[in-house]
C-alpha cells in the first residue's frame, strides 16, 4: 500500500508558533509612521496589545493560547498529501507532496490568524472587528473567527466584488457578519466617494480606509489584516511545524519548497519553519521558490525599498520590494496575489538571498490547474494554482535531468468559489497580461520621502 | 486536550466493503423486469458484469479492488469530528460526533461508488460512461471517477439547473466531462421533447432516459447511477466501516445514528456496518433515523409497494417505498432528497422494524445548518442539514431528560454551490411546502401492475 495522505494526530499538533525574527541574520528594518516618518508600533486603537507585541517580539517561539488551539481542531491538522497521480501523468521520478489548507472550513489558510486575531481582540475586551475585503476569501475568514469567539463583524467587501461574488458575501453572512458594499454609507471616506460617484465601483484602498475609520470611530471595535504583516506570518507558521512532523512520518525532506506569494502569509508560514535548516546549515541547498504572478511581480521586478503598506497611504510605512503602493494590478482572478508589495519578512530574506523568486503568466497557472483537477481531483484556487505551474515545471526538469527530487508544494486552498476562472481557461477566454512596465514606473514615482537614516 | 478529529491512517483503512445482503433476516424481494414484470438483473448494456454480480452477491465482505482503494486514498479515510462546539452551544450532555464525508474533491460522499463504477467499467473495456444529473452533485462525482480511471463521461444536466447552476457544470467540465443541458440534441428522447418545446426545462425523468439511450446507441458506453440500487449502498459502505474504527478510536459507540435519505445510499453506507450489532443484538437498543424532507417523505407517508425505480418507467420495478414514480416533489433546496422512492435495502429494513424515520420541512434545517456553521464553521449541503436538524433535536432532547447518549451524525457533504439556498433562509424568503397529499395520491394511481406471486 502507498501511503498518500499523512495525518497528525491532534495530540502531536503542534502548540508553539514559529517566530522567525528570533533567527534572522540581520534584525527587520523598522516600521516608520505614515505622518511622522520615525519608527511606530502598529496603531495601538487598530490593534490589541498582544497582537502589536507579536509584531515586533524575538521570542523563538509563542506559546499558542489554547482556546486558538481549541478552534484550530475544528479543521487541524491539515492534511500532507503524496501526488503519486500527478508524478505519473508527468512521468517524472520527483516526489511530489502538497500540505493543503483547503479543508478549513473557510476553504484556506486565512482562518489560521482570523482565529488568533478574534481570540486576543476578545481577550482584550474588543466586542466587535472591522476589515476590508476584495473578493472575500480574508473577509469570510475573519467572519468565521469572530463567530467562534462571539465578536460582532463588520466587513467592508469592494462593491464591485459584492456585487459579481454573491458566495462569499453569503458566506459571511452565514457565519454572522455584517457586510455591506464599500464604498458605503457607514464612513466619511464611503459617503465622500458615494458622494462623487453613487455607483463607484470601489477599491481595496477605498475598503481599508472605511475598516479603518469605523474602528477608529468605534470604542468597542479593532481593526484586523489578513497577510503582510510580521504576526499574521507568525500565526501561520503553524502550517509549516505540523509540515515538519508530516515529512517526517513520509520519511521525507524537501529538496524544493514552492508556494504563491500576494502579501505573502501563506507560504511563509509554511517556509519559515523550514528556513531553520537553511540558517543552521543542516539543508543549505533547499531551494524556497515564491511564485508571484507577472501582473504583480513585486520581487521579481520592483525595488526594495520604502513604501506604504496600503493603497491609501494611511498604514505604516515599511521596507519591502514594491511596485509602489498606487499601482494597481491587472484583474487577475488570483485575487489574493494582487497586491503592490510583499511582506517585510519575505522581502529581507529575499534581499538577503535565503530564498528564491519567480514570476508566472494566469494562462499557464490554469493548464496546471486542470492538470492538477484530472490527476489529483482538487479544483485549486487560482492562487495555488501558481504554485501547482511551477512544481510541475521543476518536476519536468527532474526528468529531464533524471533526478529524483522531493518537491513540497504549499497548497493554499480549494477553487470552488473561482470556477468562473476556469470556465474562461476551458472556453479560451481568459488572457494573459504582460508585465505593466509603464504603470509601475508611474506608481514608484509616488513612494514617500523617508530619513536618510533608514536609507 | 480535548481531541475534537480522529484521522484513521490509511494502513487501517477498510479493504471491504460490506454486503448486507448476506446478513438480513430476510432476502430481499427480487427486482422485475419493466417490460416483463419477471425478476430480472440490471439490464446488461447499461452495467458491467461485476457491478451486476454486486447487485445481487450474498457475499458478506466484498474486496475493494486496489486499483480503487489507490484512487480512495487521494481523499480517504475521511475524518470523524467532535462536535464539542455545538454541544456547548446547545448546553447538552449529549456526545456529538460526526462523520464529515465533505473533503472529498467534489465535496460528497458520491464519489465513493462513482470511482469503483469507472474502475469496473474501464476493466470491463468500457470507454465511455453516460449519466444524467440535477443539481450536479452526482454528475461531478462521476466526472471525477472518469477522469481518475481515464474514461469519457458525458452527463446530460436538467437544462433549469445547467442555466441556473453553472458552477457544478464548470466543475464537470474542468474534470473533463462533456455536459449537456438536457433535454439535447443528441438523442432521440431528447430531440422529441426538443421538437415539442425549444425551451423545455427538463426533468431528471428526461435526463435518465437520454443518458440511457446514449448508452445502448453506443457500444464502447454504459450508464453509471448514483444511488438507491444495492451497488452503489454496498460502495458507500467504506463511509460506516472506517466511522467503527473511528468511534472506538474516540472510546465511543453510538446510541443514535442520524442522516438523511434521498436515494438512500449515503445512510445506508454509514448504517449498515452498525447494523449488524443490532442483527447480532450487541446494541440492540441503538436507534437508526433516517431523515427525510416533508417534500418526499416516501418512509414516513408512502406505502411499502412495487414501483419503477425511475420517473420515466424504464428502470426495473423495486419493491420500496414510494410516493409514485410520477410523482414530482416541490423544489426543495436539498436536491438530493428529492427522490419519489428509497432504496429497497432501507425499505426492507424499515419495513422489518429496524430502523426508524422522520420527515422535516426545510426551515427548520437551514436553522440547524446555521447553528452548525456558527458553532462547528462548516457550510453544510441542504441535504445534511436534514440529519444536523434531528440531531440538535435529539440533543436537546438529551439534555431535558439529563442524559449523555452519543449521537452519530452522517455529514454528507459541504454546501459551497448552495450558498443561494443559505441566502434566502437568511433573509427571510425561504419557504416550506406543507406535505402534497394530493399529488402523491394522484401518483399512486400510476403504480405498475405486477403478478400476484409478488404482491
Amino acid at each position: 500500500m502507498e501511503r498518500s495522505m499523512w495525518f497528525l494526530d491532534q495530540k502531536d499538533m503542534p502548540t508553539k508558533w514559529y517566530n522567525v525574527q528570533a533567527d534572522l541574520p540581520e534584525p527587520l528594518p523598522p516600521l516608520l509612521h505614515p505622518g511622522t516618518k520615525e519608527p511606530t508600533r502598529l496603531p495601538p486603537p487598530l490593534f490589541p496589545e498582544a497582537v502589536n507585541e507579536q509584531e515586533f517580539s524575538k521570542e523563538r517561539w509563542i506559546e499558542i493560547p489554547e482556546e486558538v488551539q481549541a478552534a484550530y481542531r475544528t479543521y487541524r491538522p491539515t492534511v500532507l498529501h503524496r501526488a503519486y497521480r500527478l508524478e505519473k501523468y508527468l512521468d517524472t521520478p520527483a516526489k511530489i507532496f502538497y500540505k493543503y489548507e483547503g479543508t478549513s472550513q473557510a476553504g484556506s489558510h486565512k482562518p489560521n490568524t482570523a482565529i488568533a486575531q478574534a481570540y486576543y481582540n476578545k481577550k482584550e475586551g474588543v466586542k466587535r472587528l472591522a476589515t476590508e475585503t476584495g473578493a472575500g476569501q480574508w473577509g469570510s475568514a475573519l467572519a468565521l473567527g469572530c463567530a467562534f469567539f462571539g465578536l460582532e463583524c463588520k466587513v467592508y467587501m469592494v462593491r464591485v466584488s459584492y456585487n459579481q461574488k454573491p458566495y462569499r458575501r453569503i458566506l459571511m453572512e452565514t457565519w454572522g457578519a455584517k457586510v455591506v458594499p464599500s464604498p458605503s454609507n457607514d464612513t466619511e471616506v464611503g459617503r465622500r466617494f458615494l458622494k462623487e460617484n453613487p455607483d463607484h465601483p470601489g477599491s481595496l484602498g477605498i475598503a481599508i480606509s472605511e475598516a479603518c475609520e469605523d474602528a477608529f470611530a468605534h470604542e468597542d471595535t479593532k481593526y484586523s489584516i489578513g497577510s503582510v504583516v510580521n504576526h499574521v506570518l507568525l500565526h501561520q507558521t503553524i502550517i509549516g511545524e505540523e509540515t515538519i512532523k508530516q515529512m517526517e512520518m513520509a520519511d521525507a525532506y524537501p529538496d524544493i519548497i514552492v508556494g504563491c506569494v500576494g502579501g505573502g502569509s501563506n507560504f511563509a508560514g509554511q517556509f519559515l519553519p523550514w528556513i531553520r535548516d537553511k540558517f543552521s546549515g543542516k539543508k543549505k541547498n533547499m531551494r524556497i521558490i515564491c511564485v508571484e504572478p507577472t501582473a504583480a511581480p513585486s520581487l521579481t521586478k520592483g525595488p526594495y525599498t520604502w513604501d506604504y503598506g496600503d493603497i491609501a497611504g494611511l498604514a505604516p510605512i515599511v521596507k519591502m520590494y514594491t511596485l509602489g503602493h498606487t499601482f494597481i494590478p491587472s484583474p487577475i482572478h488570483a485575487g489574493g496575489l494582487r497586491y503592490h508589495g510583499m511582506a517585510p519578512i519575505i522581502s529581507h530574506l529575499y534581499k538577503l538571498g535565503w530564498i528564491e523568486a519567480v514570476a508566472v503568466p494566469q494562462i499557464p497557472t490554469f493548464e496546471a490547474g486542470v492538470i492538477f483537477a484530472r490527476t489529483e481531483g482538487i479544483i485549486s484556487a487560482p492562487e495555488p494554482c501558481h504554485d501547482l505551474r511551477v512544481a510541475i515545471d521543476e518536476a519536468l526538469k527532474c526528468k529531464e535531468e533524471g533526478v529524483s527530487k522531493a518537491i513540497l508544494i504549499n497548497h493554499s486552498g480549494h477553487g470552488h468559489f473561482d470556477l468562473s476562472a476556469y470556465d474562461a481557461y476551458l472556453s479560451g477566454k481568459l488572457v494573459d497580461y504582460a508585465y505593466p512596465e509603464a504603470a509601475v514606473k508611474k506608481a514608484l514615482k509616488d513612494l514617500p520621502e523617508v530619513s536618510e537614516a533608514y536609507k
